[in-house]
């Protein structure tokens, strides 16, 4: 993967739903008395994000999207990030654009005009830092095939996919020509499951991408990997994808991660967190660090220590996105990139 | 006062522009290269909007407008808070109007259709914790004496205007027709002078406001009270400010705060702070301390001390507006209301 590096112009190329984030503070009860799954995304339509919105208390709006906040993470790194995700000419949509392109992210895709509003994902964060997710789509729905930038695709090292893309219908398409595009220039293709509910709405199609080889490389969290083969045991899990896909990263939250590359299992710890004040993003700066490390030569260990070092930094504060600069991080935690 | 508040519908309506924070981290040389005064407020007009942002890294956006902190501030106390402000039917406009309701306050502005766009202000703030905002008044600028409810002064202890008010150009005669039905119903009429710009811009007004009694109430921190007698001498503007109004209201920043009244003076210290995050909201925040104590009928000491708190909790954390209730915090801090 450094040869492939070396050539492209992209480290890493995330393609996602491109979406602003509504955080505001809730409490457990709300939780409850909305009938949400604690620490799940769930899609809503724009009468219910309206609904939910009179529903909660003061927020503060920033940039989100999974991929959207893997791609800032790699760039806060001082990798070379590129990004597919539809937005709208609204307000929101500027706010999206500026927020990446300010990193330094190229980012391709053309805005939608004269149909939904740019997407938005009102996250209720509890006091213990989790954070559930009520995404209404909005324009994300209209990414197509025609989105995927051939160009950037090509040179791009490693193509990172968000699971959530297997919702809005099109994007499924748009998923499997930017996989196809990428193989075809001797490129990898990464996904993340997203969540566990994600998975268990598209199980048997993101099995069948692992095993015939349109994704090398996939990332999950534990709640994941079992739900992606319906198992209470996260080992049973983490064999089975060892079978399924060429590389696997597992997650484990405060256990830290592990890679698994064929027989090789690699193990590193989570860094020690003081408070944790918003969960939103841990995922998705886990990923921008191992893929930042991958793209660079490091070893599977060093890029998972890159992942939980981001993951740490974004949980620390409110907001899906590293709020310092992860390079400079990594320089002083003895991980210079 | 208390006689007043106990009879009224509000403790506090706030009269201010509604804006919508672009809140953005940046370094001391950022500030320097874009010639900005460190610290201050300029207006800028769209063009200018577009521009800045396009030179500045990533952002959070958050409901702010000095007059719509100080509402929040006061919710967050417990207090009965209404606001008037222009906003324009649009994202932002959506997103300012949802976070101040959110928090119980009344809002009986209609919003402005078909004209400029919700206000935004860009501001940068400096590692130090100093902010240097940029404001793009937009819809601001269609504020009216049609929009000054007459049954909410009327019901409202106090009006509380922001000095700021006196850029848009219609908004002037807004102010005055406030203040003119506030005393007409035996309420109380309060500025803040903003910042010393906005009293260099209008420093003969600002003292015919005073002089005239159209106040009884003036907030101002150092430099503004330095600003607005022309002198180097905070005392020699505590002394004229005594002259020239009811009750004055001078913010010193470490040192504390001071309230004159009469031959009255107190002074009240500051509480400490760990690290200044973001000085956005400071002064706002006192107000709706100071506010809340005096239409509860506290003693100048304690009311100060309330805006001592309430300023303490604003800067501690990105963002114009308390991220904790107050009224819990008053509570723990044995100021209880």
């Amino acid at each position: 993967m450094t040869d492939a590096m070396t050539e492209s112009g992209y480290d890493v190329l995330t393609i996602g739903n491109a979406i602003v984030d509504i955080l505001a503070r809730a409490e457990d009860d709300l939780i409850v008395r909305l009938g949400l799954s604690k620490g799940m995304m769930r899609l809503i339509d724009a009468e219910e994000a309206d609904r939910l919105y009179a529903m909660i208390g003061p927020a503060i709006e920033a940039s989100g999207g999974s991929a959207g906040n893997t791609a800032a993470g790699i760039a806060s790194f001082g990798g070379r990030a590129a990004y597919i995700g539809k937005i709208a000419v609204d307000q929101l949509g500027t706010i999206f654009r500026h927020d990446i392109t300010a990193l330094g992210v190229h980012f391709p895709t053309s805005p939608l005009e004269g149909g939904a509003p740019t997407a938005r994902s009102t996250i209720l964060i509890t006091p213990d830092g989790e954070r559930t997710m009520n995404t209404y789509l909005g324009a994300c729905q209209a990414l197509t095939e025609a989105d995927i930038d051939e160009p950037t695709v090509a040179a791009s090292a490693i193509t990172y996919l968000e699971g959530y893309l297997w919702d809005p219908p099109a994007a499924k398409a748009a998923f499997r020509k930017a996989a196809a595009v990428a193989h075809a220039h001797g490129r990898k293709v990464a996904i993340t499951l997203s969540d566990s509910f994600c998975v268990d709405r598209w199980r048997a199609e993101f099995l069948e991408l692992m095993r015939s080889g349109t994704v090398d490389i996939v990332f999950a969290n534990e709640s994941e990997a079992k739900a992606l083969y319906q198992t209470a045991d996260v080992a049973t899990a983490v064999e089975a994808m060892r079978a399924d896909v060429a590389l696997a990263v597992v997650t484990l939250g405060e256990e830290g991660a592990l890679a698994i590359r064929g027989a090789e299992t690699r193990s590193v710890p989570a860094y020690p967190v003081e408070k944790v004040e918003d969960l939103t993003g841990a995922g998705d700066q886990f990923a921008a660090g191992f893929l930042v490390g991958l793209t660079r030569g490091r070893t599977l260990e060093e890029a998972a220590r890159l992942g939980c070092l981001a993951a740490t930094e974004v949980i620390g504060h409110i907001g899906p996105r590293p709020s310092r600069s992860l390079k400079a991080l990594a320089a002083e935690t003895g991980l210079p990139l």
